[in-house]
C-alpha cells in the first residue's frame, strides 16, 4: 500500500473532532449537550443576503472572475472606506473564505521551512495551513494573566531568524478575544519594517469590539503598505459562515499579483456565495448595533457567571466572541471527554474546546478551554452552572 | 520591501490571461471576438439545481459538515453506483471544486520535492497546484500523431524514481479529448501496483464520451482500491462551473482520513453550492443525452471544418469538449496575440488558447492551440473560417 505524506501525518486534526463521537453518544443516551465549543453564530444571516440568492437570475452558473467580480470588489472597497481603511478594488482578491485568503498569503510570501511568528494561543487552523504549505509556525506566548495582550517586542526580536518571513496576528483574537490597541499595532508595524517582514492580520472579527473600543486595522498604518496583508471574511460579520467568501487585501502589488496566480489555479470563488456576500454589504448598521449589544451582554453574563466559580480564571474579551478560561484541573482534554462521557446535570452537559489545540508550544493551555458565546444568555448561564457542578464532581 | 516566495515567483500565470488585454482592446475597437479559448460551457445549468437554490430555506447560513453533508455524499455514492462505480459515503469528501480535491490529494500523499508523473499536454492548473504544494511535475509526452493515447508503459518506468509518489491522468482529457481505454487503465493499474504508487484520475468529464464509448473509471479496477484516488466535480457535468463543488473519492481509508484533515483546516465547502449540487443529481438522463448529442455534433463539424485547412492537424477527441490543433506556424503565442491585435475578417476575430501552457517540457506545443467546442455550431464554423483566412495572412 502506498504511504501518505509526512505533511499529511503532521496535519493537525481538529481539536474538537475527537470529542464528536462522545457528544453523539451522549445525545443518544438522551443527554442534552450545550455546545460551548462552536464558533458558528446563532445570529440570523441578514435577510438581504438570503433574499439575493433566492431571487437569483442565473441560467448558466458560470465561473466568476478569478479575483471576484469588479463590482463586488468595488463595494468591498467602499465598505472599508467606511471603516477609514482606504484601498481600491485592485488591492482586493475575493477568496473562498478567510481560509483561502490565508493560504494564498502564506503561499505568496513563504517557501518550505520558512517561519511565521504567531502569538499563541491562536486559531488552530493556522497550524493546518502552515503544515499544508510546509511552513513552520514559531509561537510566541501571550498569557491569560496579561489578558493575552501583545507579547513584548523584545520577545519577538529574539525569535526572528533568517527564515522568518512574517508575523501573523488575529485581531480581535480567536480564541483570546483580545483587541490589539493602536499602540500595539504601531509597535508591530515598526518591528516588521525594521526586519523587512510581512505583517498578516486576520481581521475577520473587526466588527465585534465591545465597550466602544475601536478596531485599528494594519491597513490604516501609514508606511506599512508594502508589509501589510489583511485576511478577511463575511463568515462572522454577517453570520454566514457557510457562504465561504472572504478576501485578501494588500497595497503591495507584488503580493496581489502573486496571490492572483494562486487564485487562477482554483479558477474562481463560488458564485452564489458572492451574490449573497455582495448583497450582505447592504446590511443596515442597525443589524450590527443589535448584534454587538447582544454579544456584549452575552459576554458580560458569561464572564460574571464564570467568576463565581472557584479556581476559575478568565481573560475578559474585548472583541470577537470567544474567551479562554483556566480551570482548576490538569488536563482539559480529559475533562472535556469526561463531561460528555460520564457527567450530566438534570439531563444536560456541556461540550467545550480544550485550549491545548490553540497553542503550538507543547504542554501549554492544558488547563484551559475556549468558550464561544454564540448561544442565548439563558443557555450560557445554564452551561456555566453545569461546568461549576462538573468541576466539583470531577475534582473529587 | 519584503520579497515574495520562490514558490510565488514560479507559480505559472494562466496561459490565456496575458491575451485578455488584447481581447479587450479588440472589443473596444468594435471587433467581435469568438472565444475558442474558454472551457466554460454555454449549456444551461439544470433547472432543478437553480430552483433548489431559489427555494432555499436557510435562516442561518452555517458551516456545513467538513466532508459535505451525509445525505449529499450518500446521493453521490448512488450516482456512482449508476455508473457501476461502487463506493460509499465514507469514501467521499465534498470539496470546493475539483481543484480543491486535487490539492487535498497532492497534500495527502506528497511532500516537498516529491514527483508526480503526468502525461502531457495536461490541464495547465495541475502545474499551479503542484507548485503551490512544492511538488515536482514529471511530464511524459503523448503525441497528436497518436491521438494523445497513453504513452508506452516502458516510458513511464524510465521516469519512476524514489521520489515518484503518483501518476495523474485526466480522463477524458483536457486539453486532448482523449478517452483512455479499459486496457490502458489496466496497464496503469498494473504499473502503480508494481511500483507502489498512487493513481490519481481527474474524471470530471466522465459523462462526455462520444460514439457510444464507455468511460472506464480507475475506481472500477479490482485490486486498485488502495492506489486509486478520483478527483471529480459538478462543474462540467451540470454546466455549473461557478458552483465550486467537487469531490475526492478513494477506498483507501488512510487517504480519506488524511484528506479530511486538510479539509478541516478550511472548515467546509460552500453551502448554497451544495444545495444546487445535491439537487443537480436529480437531473434526468435526457438532459445528458441531449447535451452529448449537441457536443458530439459540435465536435464533428469542428473537426471536419478544421480538416479543410491546409497544414492543420487535429487529434479527434473521443470525450470532453476540447481538441488540440497543430497549425502551420512557429509560435502559437505570437499568432494568438496577432489574431486579437492585428487581424479581423468582416469585423470578427477569434481567441485561442496557445497549447504551450499545457506542456511542462519547454518548447513542446509551440505550434499547437487548444479549442474548446462549447459554442453554437454556426459560431464554430465561422471561427474556423476566420482561422483559415488568418493563417494565410499571417504566413504571408
Amino acid at each position: 500500500m502506498p504511504s501518505i505524506s509526512e505533511k499529511g501525518r503532521h496535519m493537525p486534526a481538529s481539536p474538537i473532532r475527537k470529542l464528536v463521537p462522545y457528544a453523539e453518544a451522549a445525545k443518544k443516551r438522551g443527554t442534552h449537550v450545550i455546545h460551548l465549543n462552536i464558533g458558528q453564530p446563532d445570529i440570523k444571516t441578514p435577510k438581504v443576503a438570503l433574499d439575493a440568492v433566492r431571487n437569483h437570475t442565473v441560467e448558466v452558473l458560470a465561473y466568476s472572475m478569478t479575483e471576484g467580480s469588479e463590482v463586488y470588489r468595488e463595494k468591498i472597497a467602499a465598505y472599508y472606506a467606511k471603516k477609514d481603511i482606504h484601498v481600491t478594488a485592485k488591492d482586493i482578491i475575493v477568496t473562498t473564505g478567510g481560509s483561502e485568503a490565508l493560504s494564498f498569503a502564506m503561499g505568496s510570501i513563504m517557501d518550505t521551512n520558512d517561519e511565521i511568528i504567531i502569538p499563541e494561543p491562536f486559531y488552530a487552523n493556522y497550524n493546518g495551513f502552515a503544515t499544508a504549505m510546509g511552513v513552520k509556525v514559531v509561537p510566541i506566548v501571550s498569557t491569560l494573566e496579561n489578558n493575552f495582550a501583545l507579547p513584548p517586542i523584545a520577545d519577538f526580536e529574539k525569535l526572528i531568524s533568517e527564515k522568518t518571513k512574517a508575523i501573523l496576528i488575529c485581531n480581535p483574537g480567536n480564541p483570546t478575544g483580545y483587541l490589539y490597541s493602536k499602540e500595539e499595532i504601531q509597535q508591530l508595524a515598526a518591528l516588521v519594517k525594521k526586519h523587512n517582514l510581512f505583517l498578516i492580520a486576520d481581521e475577520v472579527y473587526r466588527e465585534f469590539a465591545y465597550e466602544g473600543r475601536q478596531h485599528h486595522s494594519i491597513l490604516q498604518e501609514e508606511g506599512l503598505e508594502d508589509h501589510a496583508i489583511v485576511v478577511d471574511s463575511v463568515s462572522k460579520r454577517y453570520s454566514m459562515c457557510g457562504a465561504r467568501i472572504g478576501c485578501l487585501v494588500s497595497k503591495n502589488k507584488e503580493v496581489i499579483q502573486t496571490a492572483l496566480k494562486f487564485a487562477q489555479a482554483r479558477l474562481s470563488p463560488p458564485t452564489f456565495a458572492q451574490i449573497a456576500s455582495e448583497a450582505a454589504l447592504e446590511t443596515p448598521q442597525s443589524y450590527f448595533d443589535e448584534v454587538i449589544v447582544e454579544y456584549a451582554s452575552r459576554r458580560d453574563i458569561l464572564i460574571s457567571e464564570l467568576r463565581k466559580l472557584e479556581g476559575v480564571k478568565v481573560a475578559v474579551p474585548q472583541g470577537a466572541f470567544y474567551c479562554v478560561v483556566e480551570l482548576p484541573i490538569a488536563d482539559a482534554d480529559d475533562f472535556a471527554q469526561w463531561l460528555l462521557e460520564k457527567f450530566e446535570m438534570d439531563g444536560n452537559t456541556v461540550m467545550v474546546a480544550p485550549a491545548a489545540g490553540f497553542y503550538a508550544t507543547p504542554g501549554l493551555g492544558k488547563n484551559q478551554i475556549r468558550i464561544a458565546y454564540v448561544l442565548e444568555k439563558d443557555q450560557l448561564v445554564k452551561a456555566v452552572q453545569i461546568l461549576g457542578k462538573a468541576l466539583k464532581v470531577y475534582n473529587n
